[in-house]
């Protein structure tokens, strides 16, 4: 039901998004020169980190984000090719190895900014251990779930203006806004500045992501495209498009990917996806059909695995018959998901 | 679980949208001339529509789509204002009242055209009782399920072209691909040409819409904007953030909207909303407080309704409390949802 359960990687709120602050503009400006706010850096949207490898307590925390000062950006917030945006506060939690600076409002303010050129230099002081980390798939999966989820925040935000820094209705420059939650286009008779349009605001792409089940219930649907390493196969996954429903949009990848006939499709649970500004939600969905038949451009080749196959791969018992996403990916908390689930849909 | 039950309105998937056949130029040049095919036709994104009140059938089918042949629109189409878009192709079940004109492959295809200028002087033939309705809330929910679903995708994609005709990555100029679902920057080394972005698709907006439950099971929070008709309340909704789950969207807007913190979310169903381009996404969530405090920005006034009350409201018993949105929003089907589950979340 998504109602309770397994957290993905990505969807935990770490902070408060506060969106209220975004248009007070004299509180974030005393919030950017404050010395208790943290700001994360990217340079072309890779997060700088620092190898987290101090045997401090979870072993997938591979790497940290680099938690810099005001006094040490505040060169860097000048260039004109850097972007600043307004994540959201701390809530109540602490990372419990960080003593507390607050603000006079108790309130700790993180920052994301993304440079265009090699920021190091800029830096007031130098950050000995910290390097870019190549932010795709899979190296950005190697972060705590409290810091995933600030990236995929940051790292979505900070994407749009990337992509997004000319107005789509009249080709003008745009300025942002809103503690980085709006572009205002700079052309002042431009029609996207009257009344309210979604031009002015970051994109998110919702993405279905499906287990299919055969009739039995008892085997599962799975694919591969040509980049996944060998032997690797998961779940389908395609775009909606504009005019469908989630139901509908499962239906139409599966058949167009695998030729698979869908009835029945229960919605598990979502994913933010930065690379750049995905929402994948996930469903196990019941086929109606049974004859795979794929399209060669985006699959290379979809197959039935039996319930036992998926067990073994989980339990890594005997020679396992595929290899399955990382667990940081929706498609594997999906899978998991369906092997938990004793009866047929 | 958005397994069976009601289908939205807006929702309706009445042509197969044939999405391999979009990069396939000659079927498509060939099915535009064809005289099977079928034209829907906007200006400035309202359909050309003509009163179905012929007496036949559903009551609700105020208002049908005026389908137009190739002969009435060759003229508009070679017009620099005129967007084209493909739709898709007719499913086996035609509208019982008009023999299937069939091409030599059986199917049916459908396009929608957009013009800037008001077209009906430059159709082929006249069309005397055909009108422009004008395409905001509530007008265009007077169409009938399969007609609706047709506007739904058609508008979204027209609205898009309207609004982005621009390339947001550098700001030049772009043209129409894939038989309306894309556009590809004119400027020769524009970083959108490189690898695959989402500036170059269709825009859909994630949208939370959920109907909040008090924590004692007989309650719900329904709001009402500014702009609502007197009397009227509905579900509280607002667009899912970068880097956001649905339910912790739907925590986050509920208690920016009316202070009421929410703790399980369960998803319902969902629906497209093409005003210009969102997906709605409808849940019910059960607060975790209860007092009420609105942001007066966004929403007039919140209150708790008895579950009483809002029976009275369907069934028009006594005098009612306040009144609801109209069937065809997803609010009024989450709310309908909630008085028929007996027991609490
Ligand atoms: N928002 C989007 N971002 C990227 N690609 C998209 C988008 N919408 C549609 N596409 C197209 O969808 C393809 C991927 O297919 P799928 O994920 O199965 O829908 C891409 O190669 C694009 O051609
Ligand atoms: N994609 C979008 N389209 C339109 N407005 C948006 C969008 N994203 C954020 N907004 C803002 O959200 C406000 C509506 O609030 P809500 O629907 O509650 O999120 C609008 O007035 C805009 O300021
Ligand atoms: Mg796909
Ligand atoms: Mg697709
Ligand atoms: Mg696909
Ligand atoms: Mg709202
Ligand atoms: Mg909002
Ligand atoms: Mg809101
Ligand atoms: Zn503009
Ligand atoms: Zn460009």
């Amino acid at each position: 039901s998504g109602t309770e359960g397994h957290e993905n990687y990505f969807s935990r709120e770490y902070l408060n998004r506060m969106s209220e602050k975004r248009t007070d503009s004299p509180w974030l400006k005393a919030k950017q020169s404050s010395p208790a706010s943290v700001y994360i850096l990217f340079f072309n949207l890779n997060p700088l980190v620092t190898s987290g490898a101090d045997g401090a307590g979870e072993s997938e925390r591979d790497f940290k984000l680099c938690k810099l000062r005001w006094g040490t950006v505040k060169e860097l917030l000048t260039k004109p090719g850097t972007t600043v945006i307004f994540l959201g506060v701390e809530k109540q939690v602490k990372f419990a190895s960080q003593p507390p600076v607050e603000d006079e409002d108790g309130l700790t303010a993180w920052f994301a900014l993304n440079a265009e050129d090699n920021p190091m230099e800029d830096l007031q002081f130098p950050s000995p251990n910290c390097f870019f980390l190549k932010s795709t798939f899979p190296a950005l999966l190697q972060l705590s779930s409290d810091e995933a989820g600030v990236i995929a925040q940051a790292r979505s935000v900070l994407a749009w203006h990337n992509r997004y820094s000319f107005c789509p209705t009249c080709g003008s420059r745009t300025k942002i806004d809103e503690g980085g939650y709006k572009r205002t286009c700079l052309k002042e008779d431009c029609r996207s500045l009257q009344g309210i349009h979604n031009t002015c605001y970051p994109r998110v792409d919702p993405v279905v992501i499906m287990l299919v089940i055969h009739p039995d219930g008892d085997q599962c649907l799975l694919g591969r495209k040509k980049t996944f390493p060998v032997g690797m196969y998961s779940c389908l996954a395609g775009f909606i498009e504009p005019g469908e429903v989630i139901e509908e949009a499962v239906r139409r990848e599966v058949e167009e990917e695998s030729g698979i006939k869908v009835g029945p499709v229960q919605y598990v649970s979502s994913q933010p996806w930065p690379m750049p500004s995905s929402l994948m939600i996930g469903c196990l969905a019941v086929a109606e059909s049974t004859d795979i038949k794929v399209d060669e451009n985006e699959i290379e080749e979809a197959r039935w695995f039996t319930r036992q196959q998926v067990i073994d791969v989980f339990t890594k018992n005997s020679k396992p018959a595929f290899s399955m996403a990382p667990r940081q990916a929706i498609a594997h908390q999906l899978i998991k998901h369906w092997i938990g689930v004793n009866a047929n849909l």
